[in-house]
């Protein structure tokens, strides 16, 4: 199928694929009177006496924010904040679908981070949390830090911490798959995106000690001069130990992992030749991968992972969100913390029995039922654990 | 039934009155492919060369923003955003039941007008157009006219243009019963809200000529000191033009027409006695009237109105917002101009025919299937007329 075109004959037929409607009735002058005016005040003073009682009198309890600049869509660039709202809807389609989740779709007209964190703040009140979504690296690490601060209901950008938890559920189980430990291996992560930074801090959590990051000039390390930023300074500090230099191809040297969420053919088999035995690979830049799994099997690894739909493994963010949200609402979280994630990604790991587990089968599939619930209900009891459920 | 008592435990059981829905299937991998990625990138690529395209590829067309910032809440005054919800949501689910525009609410955390009016521009690009709601006089003019300024979508500001199409819909009517012409009665508004400066401006933009505002200090004329604000200034230039001064009750005598958006009893029988033959009384403060209408008609009033639907001639603004948005949206306009506002007042009076005419029916009911399509219908053609249509 010819999805770019379909796809386009289709939005102009739907039109829209969320609506918002109404759940209660409003047929007769007692319907008005409950819904509306008179009677509308009860609860309204009664939120006006206790904040915390709009989740419980209002949507608010199951209201995601879905919210974009527009400066970071797919792999499209900066398209403009309306051009980036059929992604919105889809993922607002997802939510529901996927999480049972009310997630509505907002483009901001602004590319500054404090407007952006004021707009976003100044909307909370009307919502249980806040996914982020398509906003450009590095501004979309210092939005999500200030917001964190300032609002007291769960921020999420999805870009990284969705794609960190899946990469970080595939590679428990490739690993076990292998027989190697995370503590143990070497792992390459190409790009220094809101993926790769994100990837990289949810793995070390997780207790992975050994990850070298990558960009267009090679390993980064502390005290390297050109092409830094202050998201590649801190990271330096915390990868790469050894500090060494070198090309991507001279970190792959006897590497156990490569995680791509670069560019399109940037590793070989020449290169996966280098690397350890049972090699992992987990290309996943879209739609053309870092290295096709063929290839990537050619030159030796053993587990392939990427982001397609039409191959083994595919590292697919609706495994996640739906299901992290969910948890975090069912337990009213005031924050999506590292110990949720990390639970969300044990979860998603569990579900594959061993008996199960192949080099063609790491990450449960999309459209796994068990999914959603499994993970939601980590993330809740991981809230409860942290202190940061209110329910 | 107590109103209060029962909604409040209604609320308690809805958990919220509306809810985003998908309305496009996602339950294999095509769906995926199509409804989000790959194949969504396609629909985005239009939308980044042509903002217009926003209205055809997304929900954009049907999409009304229900935004306050709590600060005048039915009669309840500043009780805080998120108190403000309840409301928010009833309107929403009135949009939709009235008038098939999906409404979603949003309630601002700051009083601040600028910030305000920047944080509803910057999430313009998501909706057809902004309903303004509850928001206190006189911010809520200043925020209005600067949002008009910024954006390319309709703004409106139900509780003065709402309240203010209704009363000119009701008052004609009144004055055609009656047998009286707009251009020779004498009209008195009490209040200096917003519903009552928009009233008033909506009645002169419609040739009423005769028109004297009062606040609690009474009469407003050109040159008062006490009490005055930048409105009342302005509306002293073009109202009580023989610059009486006086009390309501001074400025009663031998008018025609009283029109009340203030308090509670501020108006006695003994008063209405003073007033022309035929007087017409619109006693709308909510829920206690300025007099109800068993006394105006003892004091010898023909025609009373009031805000409630427990008497005849309720003036409610269900009559009038869902069918302007819904005409609005129908030819993409970009404002809702005073054409408009009288076309919606013109459409609704003359849904009743001469033999219908009553002084118990001067005003469509609330229910009646015909009023959003004929509001709808005649908003529609005055934006195409006034040029502001873009379909």
């Amino acid at each position: 199928m010819d999805y770019a075109k379909e796809s386009l004959r289709l939005h102009k037929e739907w039109k829209g694929k969320i609506e918002v409607v109404a759940t209660v009735p409003v047929e007769n002058k007692d319907d008005l009177s409950l819904a509306y005016t008179p009677g509308v005040a009860q609860p309204c003073l009664e939120i006006q006496k206790d904040v915390e009682k709009s989740y419980e009198l209002t949507r608010r309890h199951n209201l995601c924010l879905v919210v974009t600049d527009g400066s970071a869509v797919l792999g499209l660039g900066d398209i403009g904040p309306e051009a980036g709202m059929p992604v919105m809807e889809g993922k607002c389609v997802l939510f529901k679908a996927f999480g049972d989740v009310d997630a509505f779709p907002l483009c901001i007209k602004s590319h500054d981070v404090d407007e952006i964190v004021n707009t976003i703040y100044l909307i909370s009140g009307s919502f249980a949390g806040v996914n982020l979504e398509d906003i450009s690296a590095p501004r979309c690490f210092e939005i999500e830090r200030k917001l964190k601060e300032k609002c007291d209901i769960p921020i999420f950008h999805d870009d990284q911490h969705g794609t960190a938890i899946i990469t970080l559920a595939g590679l428990t189980n490739a690993l076990r798959l292998v027989g190697k430990k995370k503590e143990d291996v070497r792992v390459v992560v190409n790009g220094a995106g809101a993926a790769a930074i994100s990837i990289t801090r949810l793995l070390l959590t997780a207790g992975v000690k050994n990850i070298t990051l990558c960009d267009r000039k090679g390993a980064i390390y502390e005290g390297r001069t050109e092409g830094m930023n202050p998201v590649k300074e801190e990271m330096a500090k915390v990868t790469n130990l050894e500090k060494k230099s070198g090309s991507l191809a001279d970190m792959l040297v006897g590497a156990d992992v490569f995680i791509g969420v670069s560019a399109p053919g940037m590793v070989t088999p020449d290169m996966v030749k280098t690397m350890n035995k049972d090699a992992v690979i987990f290309a996943c830049a879209n739609p053309t991968p870092e290295i096709f799994p063929d290839d990537a099997k050619a030159g030796g690894a053993r587990v392939v992972a990427t982001g397609r739909s039409d191959f083994p493994n595919q590292i697919n963010n609706v495994l996640a969100f739906p299901g992290i949200f969910r948890g975090a609402f069912d337990v009213r979280a005031k924050d999506i913390n590292d110990e949720m994630k990390l639970a969300a990604a044990k979860a998603l790991a569990d579900l594959i029995t061993d008996e199960e587990l192949s080099e063609d089968y790491i990450i449960p599939k999309a459209f796994d039922k068990r999914v959603g619930k499994a993970v939601a209900k980590a993330v809740a009891d991981a809230a409860r654990e942290t202190g940061v459920a209110r329910l």
